[in-house]
């Protein structure tokens, strides 16, 4: 997953211009957005919320989704696995700052927002997806949300789907879009999601729509098996979200002759998007890319790399630009000891940045390969730490000035297993306890 | 686990003569202690180095021992496991700075030492055992080591087990012991550990003597028992680490005549020990105590606990004294959903410090409530964060300010079940990125 474009962005403009290129609009689609302010139900302080419609010109029979796995789901994931019986798709409300979960009238307010849509673009109720992302546990602003729709539906424009990645942003530093092109066919994609970010089915919302011809059943199937080997292998904070889902639409307008090459695009565009996100997550310093090498479960290699990539102490080594290497085995033994696995670590080979540091059962440090090991980490950090005087952290930039990973493997070079599973994660800073503590929601 | 003592310390020497009250030794032990300096083999910066040792004055048959799953297990557990097969125990001899794992020589290391020390106090090797604790992958430094013994061994005490405590400290802000007496007899424990804490079998290092005569067999299953009840139920960042132990030895001078009443007394012990660990763990600003109530199986209620205080959400905000309780519920669901247990969040009942939050499907919030919750979490807190201009942490406090916990309860009113297991875990806080981010090992 996740090639590295060996992109160097100096600033925000650059990387705009990025996500504009990115942000190609495929045939038969247009997004809109619009901003209003609000006061939740259980606080006191007013909010703003962002409300995003992407539509089909036309109803799409061609649509596939996959949602979160998190028991406690919210009322668009409940709606939204039924509205994969629906004969089509034709347009998707999206809103931030409140996700619409564990209310009483959560699936309410959301049919009631899906029908006003559907009754302004007319097209039937079903027709239409509603999405949510915020803080969990508060109502949905049903009314404010309506009364915001005709403007939404009003700024709808074929132009660019960039805005529209803009617009969904929460905690967000920067927006996310990923384009491939098919033949004459387009794949786009968008996704949001910083934090409470270890999917299990989809990340906090994501939406890819084509121009491409991929019927519903090979589109389902196509997205189904790329969302497992991108979405699936990431983790910000290992905090599997109430929301997350990806959906992607087909309009259908340019015949897809290779259904593999589609896939294939796909993949680029869901993986491209999977590791923006994770480069983006709240107070990320460093992304870790994490292979596993030789182990013939799947679900152990997963494991294992998502042991490493969610360990506390692995991660804040990580941030600090610490070789603390002990830490990487330590996470790998955890794993494998409180499952019982008959994986023996100490026929490990475990490296960061090609070097070695384990093998042979044992470590293999010294002052030099400790310089060697800093500088590694210094190359591949995003951005330094800079606390103001009153104790809070804020990220110094608002665009990724690389798309470098601390490339990490670990393999079993004796167990003659040709499988190799990749995991993306990322390190734990100040700037992601201010986020999540030192701010009220 | 752990009832309240409902003990508040204004003062560092407070808590110091609560220590020393805690530090009753047993009859028929000693312990002392020793400092020096090194330097490590892989890297060019000196080090400070505490060497404990225990001794009890007759060798004695009777001890337990129990020992990390981790499956890359440090030296000293290899040996410790080969040493439950002693016909007895004699010595224990304590390292901090290096805990010995992952090196070639490790194992003859750590045999060197307890040979030196067994010469020196006229005991068997085998009735040795080594413990060790600190960094990963580094080399322990055998000579510097066996010309320290001599000094340990000539600070040998019987006077009071609180120094033993001190000195095993790595980066623990303060000393952890507890003691119970039974009838005429006593048992006291010391534990030390502060990051690195999922204990799956025993915390990083517990030692627990005692005088009353429990034989070997008695002793390790009783061990066993409250060890799962107790160091195995608490989590300060989810990483086992690759050295805990908890070791128990009697020195039988004093009968017992109640088993059930020693192993209550040991319950309280090792509970007693255990909230410590969490109390005083890296940057721990709120210990939470998560009650999980009406879920048939242990496991599941245990996985939910630990899910709980294992969400970096969570954690953050409980420590921002922020009431964003919709993490909760994600973190409940998270875990409930990636295993596809057939328990339905939405029956749960889930409350903090009494009040309700939850209840049959839907949150209970107001503005009302989150001023009640938000004054909750600051009566639990231990400190408040305190930034320094470089953009460090450290924390205020040397000691524990009180030990009240943070009170949640998870519970299946309907299910009838009459169980209840308990987890104790912590917040997480600048001050734990600034202890394994900001400084390099």
């Amino acid at each position: 997953m996740g090639q590295a474009f060996n992109q160097e962005f100096k600033t925000e403009a650059e990387h705009r211009a990025f996500i504009t290129a990115q942000g190609i609009m495929p045939l038969g689609f247009r997004a809109g957005s619009t901003r209003f302010e609000f006061t939740p139900a259980e606080v006191t302080k007013p909010a703003k919320m962002n409300l995003t419609v992407i539509a089909a010109d036309v109803p799409t029979a061609d649509f596939a989704a996959v949602f979160t796995r998190n028991a406690v789901a919210g009322a668009p994931i409940l709606i939204g696995r039924e509205r994969l019986n629906s004969p089509t798709l034709a347009a998707i409300v999206i809103n931030n700052k409140i996700s619409n979960v564990g209310t009483t009238t959560g699936v309410a307010d959301a049919e009631a927002v899906c029908a006003a849509a559907a009754a302004a673009l007319g097209i039937p109720t079903s027709a239409v997806l509603p999405a949510s992302t915020g803080v969990i546990g508060w109502k949905l602003p049903r009314q404010a949300i309506i009364d915001a729709l005709p403007h939404a539906i009003a700024a709808l424009s074929a132009t660019s789907f960039a805005p529209a990645a803009q617009a969904i942003m929460t905690t967000d530093l920067y927006p996310k879009a990923r384009t491939a092109a098919v033949g004459q066919g387009r794949i786009t994609g968008i996704a949001k999601g910083a934090g409470m970010i270890e999917p299990n089915m989809a990340t906090m919302l994501g939406f890819v729509i084509t121009d491409l011809a991929v019927p519903r059943t090979e589109l389902r199937a196509i997205l189904s098996r790329v969302v497992d080997a991108t979405f699936n292998a990431i983790s910000i904070d290992s905090d599997t979200s109430t929301s997350d889902m990806v959906v992607a639409m087909s309009s259908g307008k340019v015949p897809c002759a290779d259904l593999g090459a589609f896939e294939t695009a796909l993949t680029v565009v869901c993986a491209g998007l999977a590791e923006d996100v994770v480069r983006n997550g709240e107070g990320v310093h460093h992304v870790m890319r994490v292979s596993v090498k030789g182990v013939a479960n799947p679900a152990w290699a997963k494991a294992i790399g998502k042991a490493i990539v969610n360990s506390p102490l692995v991660k804040t080594a990580i941030c600090g630009n610490d070789p603390n290497v002990g830490r990487l085995l330590a996470a790998i033994g955890k794993t494998i000891g409180a499952n019982d696995w008959p994986l023996n670590p100490r026929e490990a080979q475990v490296s960061m940045g090609g070097h070695v540091l384990f093998s042979k059962g044992a470590f293999v440090l010294s002052p030099d390969l400790e310089d060697k090991l800093r500088a590694y980490l210094e190359a591949t950090e995003l951005y330094r730490s800079a606390g103001t005087p009153d104790g809070l952290f804020h990220p110094p930039v608002h665009f990724p000035p690389h798309d470098r990973c601390v490339e990490i493997e670990v393999a079993w070079p004796a167990a003659n297993v040709d499988q190799a599973i990749t995991i993306v994660g990322a390190d734990l800073s100040h700037e992601y306890v201010t986020e999540n503590a030192d701010y009220r929601s």
